[in-house]
This record gives C-alpha cells, sequence and structure tokens, in this order.
C-alpha cells in the first residue's frame, strides 16, 4: 500500500528525494542490501557519526523502508531489515552504482560486479526501455501529465518542457488524451497557456 | 573519458553520491532534463534559495555534469545544459520517479508518466535484468569483487556479505575466477577471513 507520509511536492522524484536525498540514507540501503543489520556494524562500516546513524535508521523505518526484526531466529537482539518497499530500491541502488562504474571510476578500479546468481554473467547497464525490451534514449521518450498532473507545481514544469520540444516535430502519440486543463495560474501568478490537445 | 576529481571512497555508488547525494541535486537534473537552462527558471520553478542554486549548479559544472552554453544560437545568453555525463543519469532519474510513483503516491496522483515517444505507450518499471532480458529480483542476484576490489573499505562490505550468504546453498558461477586476494587487515585492523575459492 503506498505510504503517503511526507510531503507536499506532487513529483514523484522530489517525494524519492525527500526520503533518500543525502549521501547516507542511500548507503545506509547499500549497506542494508550488503547484509549489514546491526546498529554497531553500520556504524563501523561508514564511519558514520551515532548521533547521525540513529537519527537516518530511525527516519528510514518511520517511512516504511526499514523495519527492526530479531537478527536470527535464536537471537534476542534486533536488527534493520529492509521491507518490501526498501527492497524496491534495488533499480535505483543498482542504476545509480552502474552510473558511478561508466564515470567515477577507471575500468581497473571498479571495485563490485552485480552478476544473476545462476550464471555468474555480469548483469546489463540498465536503461529505460519499451515493452519489447528495446532500449530508449532520452530522445525516445517523452514526458506526459499523469492523472494528478492538474497540479500546479507541475504545470511548470510541463509548459518548460513543452516549450522546449515546440520547435521539434514529433508523431501524435496513440495513448489515451490527456488531461485538458484549461488555462491556469501557476505557483507565481504567471498564467499558463496550454493547449487543448496538449502532446508532450 | 571518466572523472576522477572526487573523493576517497571507491565505491561507485558513494561516489555517485557524494555528487548527486542531497535533495536539490537530482531535481536540478530533473528541471535539466525537462528543458529548463536558465538561473532565474531553476530558481523559480523550485523554490531553491539563489545561494544554493548557484552553488548547487557550480557544483555540477565543476563535476562534468553540466556546461554554460548559449542558450540558443541567436542569443548571447548563457544556460546550463546537461552533459553526455548528465544525460547518462537518466537510469537513475527515472528508476527514482518509478519507485516513487509506487510507493509515494496514489493511483490518481501519479503527476507525469514517462511514454516512448514513437508510439505514445508507458514504459514499463526500470528492472535489473539479464543479457536475454529477463527481469532479475534481489534473489538472483550476486556482488561479486571487481577489479578495484582490493580496497580494504571494499573487502569490509564483502565480508559483511559473505557472511550473511553463507549459510545460504547457491551454485558456482561460470564466471572468470575473481581476485584471491590473501587474509588482509580491514580499516579498523581486524582480520578478514577469505576463501581462496571465493563465491559471493
Amino acid at each position: 500500500m503506498p505510504r503517503l507520509k511526507i510531503n507536499e511536492s506532487p513529483c514523484s522524484a522530489a517525494r524519492a528525494l525527500d526520503i533518500l536525498g543525502d549521501r547516507w540514507t542511500l548507503l545506509l540501503i547499500r549497506e542494508a542490501v550488503f547484509g549489514t543489520h546491526r546498529f554497531d556494524d553500520f556504524a563501523e562500516h561508514l564511519g558514520i557519526a551515532r548521533n547521525v546513524l540513529s537519527a537516518r535508521l530511525a527516519m528510514l523505518v518511520e517511512n516504511g523502508i526499514l523495519e527492526q526484526e530479531p537478527v536470527d531466529s535464536e537471537s534476542r537482539r534486533y536488527g534493520y531489515h529492509l521491507t518490501p518497499m526498501g527492497l524496491d530500491l534495488l533499480p535505483v541502488l543498482v542504476s545509480l552504482m552502474q552510473w558511478g562504474d561508466r564515470w567515477l571510476q577507471t575500468p581497473a578500479s571498479v571495485p563490485l560486479q552485480i552478476v544473476e546468481r545462476k550464471t555468474g554473467e555480469k548483469i546489463p547497464d540498465m536503461r529505460p526501455s519499451n515493452k519489447a525490451g528495446k532500449a530508449l534514449a532520452f530522445k525516445d521518450l517523452d514526458w506526459m501529465p499523469g492523472p494528478g498532473a492538474d497540479d500546479p507545481r507541475i504545470a511548470a514544469l510541463v509548459a518548460a518542457y513543452e516549450s522546449q520540444r515546440s520547435t521539434v516535430p514529433r508523431p501524435v502519440p496513440s495513448a489515451p488524451s490527456i488531461i485538458s486543463a484549461a488555462d491556469r495560474p501557476s505557483t507565481n501568478g504567471r498564467v499558463i497557456k496550454r493547449r487543448q490537445t496538449s502532446r508532450l
């Protein structure tokens, strides 16, 4: 079930970054993915101050990404474990690691490789793709308003995107027709002109 | 060519987060992807303090993610544009947005949909996959030392992972045999036992 604890921004990336948008948070998730569960181990592996660690772990529990469970069936000690919501961050973590491998390492300095367990083969770099599995580059994508696009804070983003794209001819998408909101004020009072048959 | 300006951590995710690890940085990149180029537009769309914006943009230029170019061929005004390294963050941004869509929105509140331009079809959620295109879950993946895994800070991560996995039987991967480093001290002086035929 979706959690809606945080925040006011309608954008999914902004909401995600309200949870994940600092260095330590995603590194804590990386540690959890690699099997770290105990407070002392997080502190030791990351060299993070204990008060900062304590606050970050509490925030991740609060937001449903980690939960506290017994370390093992025989133990009374509790450790932090990824919830399904936390495990579902795998695509974010993997694409972040792969970008770092491509741009922030030399071939000789890449420290970890992600392989398919069954075959031992290195997995390919993640890219957006279509349903047929064809990789899509930036120029192959369009951004269209979704059901929640009526928010004026999204409208400003969409308007910027439309004005950038307006000089480039694009085919009419076969997707269902998108919201045809009338012109409406943006957050700063400017009126954003929107075409009734808007194609992003 | 890889850039190696920053930092001391050998982990690609940690290096990437040294650039991207705050809320504003990825939101600036989201804005740039949507066609925002001018300082004033970044400031207006994000409601970010101008001194913070100025520092973040300078950092992104410094690290090769944005560059300053004329806004258009007839203009003397300069704007910020994504470099190839910046555009290559698309998989990170898309997987972050999709995670936010799955966990931080209701179906009715999703503000933006990413579609294939040619067909108008919504693109599927990004997942790690093997070369044949089969989606891989967390349990289908293993993490093996790469050529740069000799760093003791990575060894601690690998050791934690090994101890977690040691109780789970796994097939022998067909990948080339991985580094067989002798036991060596970790960052805190503990000796990490490593099997010569280590299978992560």
